[in-house]
């Protein structure tokens, strides 16, 4: 039976790469790229450096593969990304028939966590309830964009005893600061944020965390918010894309 | 100055370790291990291991220490808190003054990440606003035992574009299943999942995640409910111990 391993390579920094995800690396027969376009040619080289610094096996091949662009004009949020993943189901089943023998393990590495908005899990367990191919898999975490902007800010995530929500840009007006005192948005293509008027609120940004174009800013959000959107714009305007996440707090330890 | 460094050394499989804890340990002269009492030798054990294993720099000093206990009796929960961590803060102050000379870089390792329900960054911080002791510290993310439960049980952590919520025993019937269709509950005295009476909830439980002794169990809350306790009880029994983590889920990727 052919195996394939869904395995974490950290949020950009080489080094978050974990003793387990470089075993599973180089248990590899091989390694599945995804192409994304020449925007992000950053993202495709630091991949590519991963792979240069920690596959030290033998013999095992890279393949790499567009990944199908997902339409969203006449369709639902829902319906788009339903879509897509069909889309993109469909290339895996056939590279999986095409590249990998009865017998062989394939990896396909995704970047943060395949747990946390990606949808790589979701994918395979497609292509296996398809049935065309049969496999098994297994997945390796890895440090998420999320740990990395703690880790730049030094702070912990949540207050003491206290709930955090994970969210997206389209949510975070639901969640931010009343039903929540934490809340951190991973997927935010209209700077969310800018709509938040709490006084109190206080904002953890960063981008391009753990690459060696990170930026970071905090404070108080009505304070930052200015200098965090030229700052965001100058960067993507410089680099042609921009990844960023954000926690916004609102509170205290120890308040009851 | 002296410098410390507070690494994450993942949920319990030392191949959690990243490159980049791997490499902070080896710039340590000084590395704090807590003792947390004898019933938890595994976890003692699992840590020495880690340490033996990645630790290459010749002349590093391991150092040993006792946690404050903490008092709960005639305080709230956030007074007892609070209180425990000025013990830990003046623990750690007068280890950093008699076991770290000026220049020399000391080691926290905590389990999981110290962004994650864990106090040593906010510690760390009591003791530099003490201000008898000057230095600067880095954060180290870790894998935490989240991620090792979501990839046991291959799931992604979130529905498609939707929010996760991160909470506690004692405040989880706050957010599931009514406020968001993800919940993971890391802190759980109670098992609050006992309470949950929705139909349509799904469990997915771990306990001792990444180490041999790992147990999984997933279903619907409602026919795996008495399983999880039953496992739950005659492990704690077994190992004089437990740390356990779950994600309740309502729901399916893809319904509006």
């Amino acid at each position: 039976m052919r195996h394939i391993l869904i395995i974490g390579i950290g949020a950009g920094n080489p080094e978050h790469m974990t003793v387990q995800a470089i075993n599973a690396l180089n248990r590899a027969d091989v390694l599945f790229i995804p192409t994304k376009g020449e925007k992000k040619t950053e993202l495709a080289e630091l991949r590519r450096g991963i792979c240069a610094r920690y596959v030290t096996r033998a013999g095992s091949r890279t393949v790499e593969f567009a990944v199908p662009v997902r339409r969203t004009e006449g369709r639902s949020y829902v319906e788009s990304v339903d879509d897509w993943h069909a889309g993109i189901a469909a290339a895996y089943e056939a590279l999986l028939e095409s590249e990998l023998a009865e017998g062989q393990t394939g990896a396909f590495l995704v970047w943060g966590d395949p747990m946390l908005y990606d949808s790589t899990i979701r994918i395979v367990e497609r292509v296996k309830t398809r049935g065309r191919v049969t496999f098994g898999y297994d997945v390796i975490p890895g440090i998420t964009s999320l740990q990395a902007l703690c880790a730049s800010h030094r702070i912990p995530l949540n207050l003491v005893g206290k709930p955090v929500e994970i969210t997206t840009g389209r949510r975070l007006a639901e969640s931010f600061p009343h039903r929540n005192e934490t809340a951190v948005v991973m997927l935010d293509g209209e700077q969310a944020f800018r709509k938040i008027e709490d006084p109190d609120a206080e904002i953890y940004w960063g981008a391009y965390l753990g690459t060696p174009d990170e930026i970071v800013i905090a404070g108080r959000l009505a304070e930052v918010k200015e200098q965090i959107l030229e700052a965001r714009a100058a960067a993507r305007e410089r680099m042609g894309w921009i990844m960023d996440i954000y926690l916004l707090r609102k509170g205290a330890d120890f308040e009851e």
